[in-house]
């Protein structure tokens, strides 16, 4: 039995001293029991022996390997491969997973793949490529059971028989009429447990809830998840059912979506490769177009602090306080943001709770908002002033400071928790208007604050 | 068939009429196609009229809906049933759901929850409540099927046809010996596919993954989706199969992990309860610990400048660009944060890879750091000094600037790079070693690098 956690540098080392001593026998027993997504790590280590090792794999577990490779070493071990080699991996392999290897590779890699292909496959193939990124119809897979209305349990459990291993999974069974429109399903617990005569359409589960080719992927996956579903059917304009998206594809797009999210949040543009394998130009082509514009965003709160320069000069003391009302606005104003990014990324918020939204953060922010300015004028009268005996921190001085700290809070949580939503109704992404975008605008926010509570309380 | 985007608004009216004419059956007729996830959704806005709804409701589907409300309205329901209908409503519970249920519930409704169930029933929760929250016990059910290695294919599949009913699920089959030891498994494909006399011994799977009772819920997650497997066996400590945890709970977990990483990077304490659900209190006091922490951090940001107070009364103009190079320094860690942290918890990236990390954060700073001074250099000699005419943005000002950002982008990305790691390899959450944690750090850096240039070249 394997543990999650394995031995991963003991086990290469083992797999390093057959391949010296030539062992390919005892290296085959060794892989042979583990799982395709474990090798697939290993390879990632293996190198140019990848080639070596695929070949000493079962064709089925092999094929399964080549699907978790990143689509580097895919590339590389297809180049490795005679014809003959790449039909046979190839006819072990889900179209779904076929179409995601073929949209990965460079057009030379693409025309050898379909040419060893058979012409059924290259034809569902081409119909997948067709869906745009990111939609129902680009992860769905073609390979479901298909029953009619008038079989019996009995011609169902053969059909299933028979047609079984070639589908991607035979839990959940879709009916459909003789111009194949989706009319109903069955799980094959419903199957087993009924009796042989049973007529399929008597038993079928006639509600259901389908999807179409060009639906989101992620609101696919998310209703998958939803709604506890292994797969969920995918219809064309007129109905047809064309494919099913499996549990484990939407699992998939929720992590990918996932760290796209969290990516934009911190001013990154998404990248589909792992961390370690992007080069330095693409990770610094993701993070200069925010970092850019943010910068020159922030030089207009430097305009604020500039056009304010008297004022400065004749009270110093401000300046040693702007770090702090800067930083505890951008907390609060990303604090509230993210919040609602993700309320509404999992589908708990949405725009109609607009103003319940609003009043709940005006609530939280006024709270934030004196608690921070208690403690902070705690500090300044007990700290600053009496310890450490600074005589420019009057009274008058920290009311500016803490009434600047409260108003701040106010704007930044209603500022945070408003945009995401604002962006969401005229279709932008509100991942976008996460911290780094909230910060510039609330930084600016409480400067503009500062300098009105000290031109009002201290006269400058 | 039921699209994904249903008119919920024009649902709830319409479903308000009905209730207002009385007209219950054709209520029902309404309902009882949905899946549970959406009424349970309407639910939340039907508030007294739920218990009402809920009889409604056929046994089954009833019971389904009240697994998908949140704990306030379970608890308002199973106050509103007689002992009775609780009795029948948890009678139809899977036993996972019934511990979730139990461990929300306050002292008083546990009790008549327990004194409802059948001794059997009662056990088995009591022996899942045992486990520690958050680990693969807490989350799995010991509602599987279990065979005998000697048990033929029609043994096994009558097995399955008399026990289904009452199990998670049948697609995957567990293999037991007389211990009850975990030997084996199959998938129900398997089964069907194969003859009726093969024996089960000859057909499983011996070569398996199995999890123990407290491993990490979320690693036990991450391994289902990892191998795409719909349901993973839990082992005790003797290698005794006592559960399972399928795949729709794992989504579950995965969702409430993120939820919890992005909650931390933002630096808010992480709830389990949706935003509109939780109080102004509560909110309160899951966002103001970090707040006042960052906050009194955020000061001695504010002594280094008061302590550079002459030199910046003797340039003045130095002051306006201290937003720009904080932000800067704080998008840029935050960045590189982000993005191992996500790595991490992909599993993408380990302490091992610490150097690696660090060497292509450091080329990638380089890169974006000379890119942003460039632009900057531009922008202060042509917008600043040519365009508004300002004489204090002189050549070795802006070199003061540029160089400070340079440093600051090179300094803020190796910290918000390292930070995560080292916070994992010493047992720490490294999400909390986001954006605002970062920032603080970077802020105080970048100030003293900014005064150490000016003093440099300015000789202030």
């Amino acid at each position: 039995m394997f543990e999650l956690q394995d031995g991963r540098t003991e086990l290469l080392e083992k797999i390093e001293a057959l391949f010296e001593r030539k062992r390919y026998a005892e290296l085959r027993d060794l892989l042979e029991p583990m799982e395709a997504a474990d090798i697939a790590a290993l390879c990632q280590d293996l190198e140019e022996k990848v080639p070596v090792v695929f070949r000493l794999l079962p064709k089925e577990l092999a094929a399964e390997v080549f699907v978790e490779l990143d689509s580097d070493d895919q590339k590389v071990l297809i180049h490795s491969f005679s014809n003959t080699e790449l039909k046979e991996v190839l006819e072990e392999l889900y179209l779904d997973d076929a179409a995601d290897i073929v949209e990965e590779m460079p057009a030379g890699v693409v025309k050898r793949i379909l040419r060893q292909c058979n012409p059924e496959m290259r034809k569902s193939i081409n119909e997948i490529l067709k869906y745009p990124e990111d939609s129902a119809g680009s992860i769905m897979t073609p390979e479901f059971v298909d029953l009619k209305a008038n079989m019996t349990v009995e011609d169902a459990l053969k059909h299933i028989r028979r047609t079984g291993p070639d589908k991607e999974t035979i839990n959940i069974c879709y009916v459909i009429d003789e111009r194949r429109h989706l009319i109903g399903l069955l799980t094959i617990r419903t199957l087993l447990l009924a009796a042989e005569d049973d007529v399929i359409g008597d038993i079928m589960e006639r509600h259901l809830i389908a999807v179409r080719t060009l639906d989101d992927q992620e609101a696919v996956a998310r209703a998958l998840g939803k709604y506890d579903f292994l797969a969920l059917p995918v219809v064309d304009k007129e109905n047809r059912l064309v494919g099913i998206v499996t549990v484990d594809d939407a699992m998939d797009v929720l992590q990918e979506e996932v760290t796209e999210d969290i990516e934009k949040m911190a001013a990154i543009l998404p990248s589909d490769k792992p961390y370690l394998k992007t080069g330095t130009l693409e990770t610094y082509k993701a993070r200069i177009p925010w970092l850019m514009l943010l910068m020159i965003s922030a030089t207009f709160t430097g305009q604020i602090i500039a056009s304010f320069e008297s004022a400065l000069a004749a009270a110093t003391i401000l300046t040693a306080y702007i770090p702090m009302l800067m930083d505890s606005g951008g907390n609060c104003g990303s604090q509230a943001s993210v919040t609602v990014i993700r309320g509404l990324s999992l589908g708990e918020i949405t725009f109609s709770d607009f103003f319940r939204v609003l009043w709940k953060e005006l609530r939280v922010a006024v709270v934030c908002g004196v608690t921070l300015a208690v403690a902070n004028f705690a500090k300044l009268m007990l700290v600053d002033r009496l310890l450490f005996g600074n005589p420019m921190v009057t009274t008058p001085v920290a009311a500016v400071i803490c009434g600047t700290l409260v108003c701040t809070v106010v704007c930044a949580k209603l500022v945070g928790c408003s945009l995401p939503l604002l962006a969401k109704r005229v279709g932008f992404d509100p991942a976008v208007m996460a911290s780094p975008f909230i910060t510039t605008i609330v930084d600016a926010l409480s400067l503009l604050i500062y300098f009105r509570f000290a031109s009002a309380i201290l006269g400058l």
